[in-house]
């Protein structure tokens, strides 16, 4: 009765079933996006329901008159997003999805009490790349290929077209223009399910992991569950707000999110932090099977994920994953930057938020700084509307994809027994060094005494017994460059391993 | 001996004590500021001690060269500012300064450990203007005036001029070109004594007092003292950061910070957070007696005074009054901000810090929000620097004291049982209604069904008895609306006190 492939006028059925006019088509980006969007769509709201059998992709792309390939890297999409299964013989079916009706359970408000109160002692990590003339230190975009002549045009059309209002204090979520902006953006794009009304933009992520924290503390969380490699002063501001932070390992499928249901690591745990679309700084990502699991986990616990997609618009094999928050946005905070797609210095980021979570946040973002500078938001928002976000994204995208395939060509080529690990994405790769490299600190030390900052992986934790490694930042330096910091770092990496 | 008046070669000695050089008053905004900088400075060096008897204003007028009513404008100054003291009778004497050289004593650390924690239930006041046409509801400048043009151009500059590591994580403590710039203009306008190593710029004066209350709870700190009337939020912020706030009753001298001394309201209290230059809401200054007193508490405990500047360039009978600062750099954190001098949605206040406080305040920025976004602070920056900021300034205390004088005169014209309190300064005043004015309720009521919102006195604390009052923001109108805004409330004030 789901089979799809059984019913009959089936043109006319996928028309209705996938909200697919040639409109929606037409605008979204091309075929394959809108057909993605509307599969999506349809599985979200129960029309195609889970196990629900779905054409070959031969069949549908001649239905639809689309190239088979079209179809067939949407399913592939669809799986890697955790939407659809497709398993060797039995085709490509809807995906389960335990209760997806039901109302998140809120988690118990317990009394807060006898806070830990504010960690005093926590240490933030210090800037290691200052004074040096090359980096390849990971966590920065190319400053210098900020698009300065049109965010300045950008700015100067958004300052003439501001309200008075704007310049006023207004609402704690952030400017109306943006919120609207990044709701089209960010359903385009990632996959997010989200309106302006239940968009927050904040000072850079870093404040919004202090707003969520303080939300969890005060809704009675208190321990959360992060990757056990990851940037260091997330878990600093999460335990300073009073949460434990509880370490899942990552392997090559991301972080072992399973171990919440029944490990230790899930015991008291109310909400986990994750990078999905590529772990930082692993930079693996979250397989199909873990993001159901973590999706079912949050269902069935009414637990919180926090979904740091800090880079998830630079994927250079495929099309990038959609955001895990598009599978469950009740139970999913998503997180979103400037900071690597443009500048850190913006100081923007925005939270999607479920709306059980909406108020709290606001009031913790009130009692932060009011709401986030108007001028930028503005700017930005206009930068979206016109275009350039995507031109300059699409501009950045090239050019740290050669970056990335000119690091792996000349380690191939230069220190054959170095590994690139982690998939073709974002702006940094871990490189895993041979035996023969000897320690760490010394590799380090010899690319400092070059005037190179390289980071060693342990600075962002991890197990004690992991293989040496690097996490190189190919997106950090200016085009000009970065390939001397590459000839450095191969120079570096030759003579240890050679 | 220490009677100045009776040295002989007089006006070398001038020159030489109050480091006058013609250069000075050149540069330094005319004779009279140059003046009133050279004898802060002697005094605040030691080259003139306390209690060291000034020349009369017409000797010291006749050995400079000035006119005589510049140096008595300067001496009254510094008598306001509680650097002089002038007695009936005895002249102008340097005002005593309780061991001002003694290195300040650090607050007992205590541990911090059962904290009463984030105070969930806190909450913020509404925006109560919400929808209505027309409001004098204060808090805010006339934003119909933010110059557009000339930000635009300076935002233009300084985007052209910035290096490229400014749109990467920046310093906490904000760009150095803003706070070269603020440390200087803060010196020449407010008489403030610091410079860039500790100027911190912040997300708006919120996030400074989330700052300050995090570092001093971090320090044992749990009673800090307030000013009985004023800015709710800014409660609640220390509140939430598990500080007990102790009002402070304010009369026509500000703030009665002499009960600090011996009052219960001293007893286990650390700080002190006072507008001594304008008193929110109540728009008295504080006293040079009392300037001196909490300057003398602060040295005596190792209390700390946080000076909330909101207003200061906007004083319409005279010279701002210098900020407490001044007087006691070591015990004082300034706190100033753009938004009642440009506008709020700019998101920009700036801390000047005693060196003490400086790693713990840039640590919790730090965890705030890493830094404030750089590109309005390189804006206004170049806006301090080009002279734009001075102009501004300039032409709104112009067109604020002209509402301010309309206000007066249109009440003693059409409500003359209506008293305007509060010194001719900042962008609101308190008016006192007449008992047969009946419920304030009644009042506010009747302007909303007019469509103009009030801000009854009450929504800022105070005593039970306070006469019924309303706080008038006369600077928040845009120009155009001001003259309606005016007439409304005089109706309204007309029909009930007439």
């Amino acid at each position: 009765m789901n089979d799809w492939a059984n019913r009959g006028q089936r043109t006319a059925d996928y028309d209705l079933l996938l909200d697919l006019p040639a409109a929606r088509l037409a605008a979204g980006g091309g075929a394959r996006s809108g057909l993605e969007h509307a599969l999506r769509e349809a599985v979200r709201d129960g029309r195609l329901p889970p196990g629900t059998r779905l054409p070959s992709s031969r069949v549908l792309a001649g239905d639809l008159g689309l190239a088979r390939n079209t179809v067939a890297d949407a399913y592939a999409q669809l799986v890697a997003e955790g939407w659809l299964t497709a398993r060797q013989g039995s085709g490509t079916t809807v995906a389960p999805r335990p209760d997806a009706a039901a109302p998140p359970p809120r988690p118990r408000r317990r009394t807060p009490s006898t806070a830990p109160g504010p960690a005093a002692s926590a240490e933030l990590v210090p800037d290691e790349t200052a004074g040096l003339p090359y980096t390849l230190w990971p966590g920065s975009p190319d400053l210098a290929s900020f698009p300065r002549a049109a965010w300045g045009a950008a700015a100067r059309r958004a300052l003439a077209a501001a309200p008075n209002s704007a310049f006023g204090y207004t609402d704690p979520r952030g400017r109306p223009e943006l919120r609207a902006a990044l709701a089209a953006y960010l359903a385009r794009v990632r996959g997010v399910r989200t309106d302006p009304e239940h968009l927050l933009i904040c000072t850079g992520f870093v404040q919004a992991t202090g707003l969520l924290a303080r939300v969890l503390y005060g809704r009675g969380a208190r321990r959360i569950a992060v990757e056990e490699v990851g940037f260091p002063d997330t878990r600093t501001l999460l335990r300073t707000a009073g949460l434990e932070t509880v370490p899942l390992p990552v392997d090559e499928d991301g972080a072992r999110v399973e171990l919440l249901d029944g490990g230790p690591q899930g015991r008291g745990t109310s909400a986990v932090l994750l990078t999905p679309a590529h772990q930082f700084p692993n930079g693996v990502r979250l397989s199909p099977g873990r993001r159901t699991a973590v999706t079912a986990w949050a269902r069935a616990t009414g637990g919180l994920i926090v979904e740091d997609d800090y880079d998830g618009e630079f994927r250079y094999d495929r099309q990038p994953v959609g955001a895990l928050q598009g599978l469950a946005p009740d139970h999913v905070v998503y997180a979103g930057t400037a900071s690597k797609s443009l500048a850190p210095g913006l100081r923007l980021a925005w939270l999607a938020l479920p709306p059980h979570l909406m108020a709290e946040v606001v009031k913790q973002k009130r009692m932060a700084d009011h709401h986030s500078p108007v001028l930028d938001q503005l700017t930005l928002a206009e930068f979206l509307v016109s275009g350039d976000y995507d031109r300059h994204v699409r501009r950045m995208r090239l050019r740290y994809r050669r970056r990335r395939d000119r690091l792996v060509a000349a380690l191939a080529e230069r220190a054959p027994r170095v590994r690139v690990s982690g998939i073709a994405a974002g702006l940094h790769a871990v490189l895993e060094l041979p035996p023969e490299a000897g320690p760490l600190d010394t590799v380090v030390a010899r690319a400092r005494s070059r005037g190179l900052a390289l980071s060693p992986h342990p600075v962002y934790g991890g197990p004690p017994d992991a293989p040496a490694a690097l996490v190189i930042g190919y997106g950090t330096p200016p085009e000009s460059g970065f390939g001397a910091a590459l000839d450095l770092l191969c120079e570096v990496l030759t003579d240890t391993t050679a």
